[in-house]
């Protein structure tokens, strides 16, 4: 096998399946790419087993074959290489021949033979999505996913479509058992079997899947194939091994009793939650929220440090509340929020609270408040 | 005590000092900063005992005092506030309280009592120099300082001045015990008795003293008292306790007997050098250098990853040579070098090598090479 290609496409091809290839060198198979140079192009694929990505560039192929090489070396070598084309070049004993400028690499290689299967797509049954839509779904909701890996089925985010008086509706949901994000946005298209069911992201997919919706607006297709999700974008495919477990019913989370209503702008009541959550402890950055008719008070205190406390203006009606939560929760969503003003939703000092945007739907975070 | 103070100004004072405070918390006040109140000013002063910092800004003061409190939680503050004016007020019992438009801090303070002392300076007899030759200056060395602290003598930069020709010069020399940089210029004015003997600077207050330089170009005051340099520049007083040991003897460690020479562009041989060291080992970045009178050749292999040279062209007349670095010695001495063109001196493949400017004197590293 051997074929020219220029630095740049080469270097960004790497940079690109960085974030997939396996790091903790179980397989050592599995920290490499998998180089496929055909008639008039190359496909990298890499793969954790639990997420895969595959993408073709078109190049100049004097011999077609494949190779796998450590994707981590061979990207620091692309990287450092002069501005030119670089020829890539294979030998015996599965070793692979670099050489850009003057300068000449000979690396270590492994058989095409051991590397996982990466699945043929045909996307005739997929949807269509926006990728800018994806992008702020998963924004708005992927701070909330569990990263303790006993609780499986919440490493991820529960994506979920339906038909709606004749419209489509897509939902992602994601939840760590202290908080929960639910946002829902129309979209064009048509309702899949498994998207009506209700299926589980893996984290890591999500987390690919938001940096490729944010390079550049396009149209994605998104489908499904055994027990993954398949996501085509231009010349390349991400395949992620669904999450096989149930996901909570989040349906049953979100309180219907909450009416005592607070609306707040956004930007005050973020920088105020940032200030006081300077005093409440490392760990658990509890911060008070005493409100009123007159307004809110924030406050914290910490035995070492002190305390602090800011008033707020506030719109409310009703009974006085005294109420505690991790600042960070509060300050998580607000990041996400584009909206200048924002409501809570209390019940009691106790009952899950609900922010949402003071006006429009779309969104709505729960968040469980602290015991004293 | 009690004055008001623009939010900005006093966070970057606080920012400055933040380099300064004890990180490890030995001696609780020694993370603390002391805030004096004075008729039309504030001073801060913070020190862990081996490098202080003080530094005055004019500010209106409605009653006179000194207390101290948490140099980071300080500023974790004074950064969140809102652009507006600050009051600092003390209470009862060391409390401080901080206000600043609606929300309003009180935090635990410490006496100023048990502050260290922080000397006072009379600039009569200190150099005036150029902070532009200082940092300059600092950053040809400062890569080289060990930071094995059993090597306390090593720990720091010797700092020499001398009358030559009528010329004073200042020299700037550092080692880690396998490398080498000195540094020399040209500066104006006398040369003081300690400079004459020469003295150690703490790599602490090196590093300090390079941000203080880098930072506006304009003249500083150099001086001792006691056991201590002194830096005044501008509102900004440095006390650095010297290292109390003796600094080898450097002029023995440059060979005086490499006459092989071989003359190389700086960059090619910068970005060589890097990519060479890619597959050499992680720990030893060792690369080899071929040199002949055609030009020189660099390689580096590895058992795990394979092997890789470059051709580069050297000027270079003699016996051909064969010689191992870590590459990371010369890229740190190119790094700080800003001629085009570079000269390796060379004895043979076990003796210390000299890399300096082709062109021009004041720059002289020794870089020990590897043995096989």
């Amino acid at each position: 096998m051997e074929f020219t290609i220029d630095r740049d496409t080469f270097s960004r091809a790497l940079q690109k399946i960085q974030g997939i290839v396996e790091k903790r060198n179980t397989m050592p198979i599995l920290s490499n790419v998998l180089i496929e140079a055909l008639e008039d192009r190359i496909e990298l694929t890499a793969t954790d087993l639990e997420v895969g990505m595959k993408s073709s560039y078109p190049t100049t192929v004097a011999s077609q074959g494949k190779i796998t090489v450590s994707a981590k070396k061979l990207y620091e070598i692309v990287k450092e290489l002069p501005d030119e084309t670089i020829s890539f070049l294979t030998k015996a004993n599965d070793y692979v021949e670099i050489r850009c400028g003057k300068a000449k690499f000979t690396i270590v290689g492994l058989s095409s033979e051991e590397f996982p299967y990466f699945p043929k797509v045909n996307e005739e049954s997929f949807i269509r999505i926006e990728s800018g839509l994806l992008a702020d779904m998963i924004e708005k909701t992927s701070y909330a996913i569990c990263f303790d890996e006993t609780k499986y089925n919440l490493n991820g985010t529960f994506v979920k479509a339906s038909e709606e008086d004749g419209r489509s509706i897509l939902r992602m949901v994601a939840t760590d058992g202290h908080r929960l994000s639910i946002t829902q946005r129309e979209f064009n298209g048509a309702v899949s079997p498994e998207m009506a069911k209700g299926v589980i992201f893996p984290k890591k997919g999500i987390f690919e899947l938001k940096k490729m919706c944010e390079e550049e607006s396009t149209q994605l297709s998104l489908g499904f194939l055994d027990n993954s999700a398949v996501i085509v974008k231009g010349n390349t495919v991400v395949v992620m091994r669904l999450v096989d477990g149930e996901f909570p019913d989040y349906t049953r989370v979100v309180p219907v009793a909450n009416d005592r209503i607070v609306t707040v702008a956004r930007d005050p009541f973020f920088h105020s939650l940032r200030r006081m959550s300077i005093l409440s402890s490392e760990k658990f950055k509890g911060i008070k929220m005493d409100i009123q008719e007159s307004g809110m008070v924030i406050s914290s205190s910490n035995p070492e440090l002190g305390e602090a406390s800011e008033e707020l203006d506030a719109v409310f009606a009703g009974d006085a509340i005294s109420i505690r939560f991790n600042a960070k929760y509060l300050i998580d969503v607000l990041a996400v929020l584009d909206e200048s003003s924002v409501a809570l939703h209390l019940k009691d000092e106790l009952s899950p609270a609900i922010v949402r945007p003071a006006d429009g739907d779309g969104f709505t975070a729960v968040i469980m408040p602290m015991r004293l």
